[in-house]
């Protein structure tokens, strides 16, 4: 029997169930019990189906377009990741739409309809930061639509995603501190219950602990933009608290407080050694002393991202979520540097 | 006779041509002859059309959905863009989705397509630095689909834009160093063949002139970008140019001139006074010293052409192109700041 003459319908009717259980069960539809779905995935795999095949005969008409849900693309990283996602993307005829969800939850909803609606064959997205569920994922999931995160996702869900190794950036540059004779670094960071600065403290924490250094709470600060780091900085010195170092969760937090040491007439990295977090080389390079800094593969992960879904797309029967977690690079500049 | 019964078969049956042919007409298709245009326009005046009814005779089916194409989503402005785009867009219930072009041309094309696939209401768009002609512009609104230009438009094309008042802008920056004290301005550019590098030497000239101080050619160089900007300034002083201030195209410029300047232990603004020109306050402010510049109205400018485009979309009988030229606003910050 050639695998070529095979339908969704033989499948259907060796099990007893509807070509439509059938093209869902392969889609992985949450709605499909367990039972069904290893039973067609086990008589698929028997009789050899061929991927496009597959593909041609579960979607009716395929745009070669794919939606992306971005939270903000001011932000430089979100920008390098698009470019990626574009170079694999044209690289096989397919073509991008964008979406901002401006961190909003109901934004990013009307942002899946909308993308519904444009007929996208898949979409790659990064939640918001307001987002604490995902029936609305889910229900486009359901429609057949593909789905892969980048750089955020959730603990719960079984969603293919390529994210930041966090931990291990965040390790790195306290490690790289430590080993230019700091011993008392500030951390300055963002809200905890968000996973990627529970990420980075955690990385900053286990570095100290490698190097024997008490981990001094004082010096744990919620700053994570230009003002904040900034105005925490300066009160810092005010009260005459001892630091040697800062590692900032970004590179505009790391800056901020750049501008306040500089201000009350402290040396960089004599002084105070800095060390930020982001992927801006422009940035980084355009302040004076240059910005040590984690870099973020954002090209890259738009790469790997683009790659999950098109295989999605293309659908292969054995998918496993996948998690892909990118290594960080730690460039070290003039803020950092001591001779 | 009510308006409201009034059918585009009745104008086509008293001017005795075809109801699509008066369609095309009141879209402006550049395929239906002046006199037919005219006749149907007067017409449709004459028998007192409302908006409403036209816009739903016209088009079978609304999406509520405008696509927008950046040249480069990394730039600040175009984000702000963007934004005032989302604003004005959310506020009537449209909801908005991106392509980029990555100023290329054959890309700037398929991007239309896209959007035309997606079956969006209107386009907005910035069209790329490659792009030399607009085939594909009248094709899309040829099929009903209208377009409204912002940041850049052609001199030779009949179609609404918002622009910013470059001319105006590059004045007020070169006009304020004079009054700081300056004599010799130097000023980095981008290629003069570009509509905008143009308006803004112009400005800076206009500005010379009237204050009767001479244009020196050597002063004005091509350079736009950090890195340019860095080393020429470096080859400046090193060749012993006489110069007390700089005003650049744009804001990165501006600061790897200001980086080049301080390696040399120049004082800013007391031995040269540095301005750009861009709208990221946070860059401007985190520079050291803090950079004045020609603040452009990004998210004004997004707003006006989404208000142009929902006119259109919900067609308006009357429609001359419009032009809009948005004003900027000097911030003098510490770098041009002589007491």
């Amino acid at each position: 029997m050639s695998s070529d003459r095979i339908t969704l319908k033989d499948i259907a009717k060796k099990l007893g169930v509807s070509p439509s259980t059938v093209s869902r069960a392969l889609k992985g539809n949450p709605e499909i019990g367990e039972d069904t779905v290893k039973s067609v995935l086990k008589l698929a795999e028997e009789l050899n189906y061929r991927p496009n095949t597959l593909a041609m005969s579960l979607r009716s008409k395929k745009t070669y377009t794919i939606g992306v849900i971005v939270p903000e693309i001011v932000h430089y990283f979100f920008s390098s990741v698009i470019s990626g996602i574009e170079f694999v993307a044209y690289d096989s005829n397919y073509q991008v739409i964008l979406c901002q969800s401006n961190e909003l939850y109901r934004q990013e909803v009307m942002n899946l309809k909308t993308l519904e609606q444009s007929q996208v064959d898949g979409v790659l997205m990064s939640f918001a930061k307001e987002t604490r569920d995902f029936g609305h994922i889910e229900e486009v999931r359901s429609k057949g639509i593909p789905v892969v995160f980048y750089d955020r996702s959730f603990a719960g869900i079984n969603i293919d995603s390529v994210l930041v190794d966090d931990i291990g950036g965040a390790y790195e540059a306290t490690d790289h501190l430590i080993k230019m004779g700091c011993r008392k670094i500030v951390h300055f960071n963002g809200p905890l219950h968000l996973e990627i600065h529970a990420a980075r403290r955690n990385g900053y924490v286990d570095a100290l602990k490698y190097h024997n250094l008490p981990i001094i709470e004082e010096l744990i600060i919620e700053a994570d933009s230009f003002k904040r780091a900034y105005k925490f900085t300066l009160r810092m010195l005010e009260e005459g608290v001892d630091f040697d170092a800062i590692f900032a969760v970004n590179d505009l937090t790391a800056v901020g407080a750049m501008k306040a040491l500089k201000s009350k007439g402290l040396r960089i990295p004599q002084d105070v050694a800095v060390v930020g977090f982001g992927n801006d080389s422009t940035l980084s390079e355009m302040v004076d002393p240059s910005l040590s800094s984690v870099m973020q593969p954002g090209f890259d992960m738009g790469k790997e991202a683009t790659n999950l879904l098109l295989n999605k797309i293309n659908e292969k029967i054995h998918q496993e979520p996948v998690q892909i977690r990118l290594k960080t690079k730690l460039k070290v500049r003039k803020s950092s540097q001591r001779l």
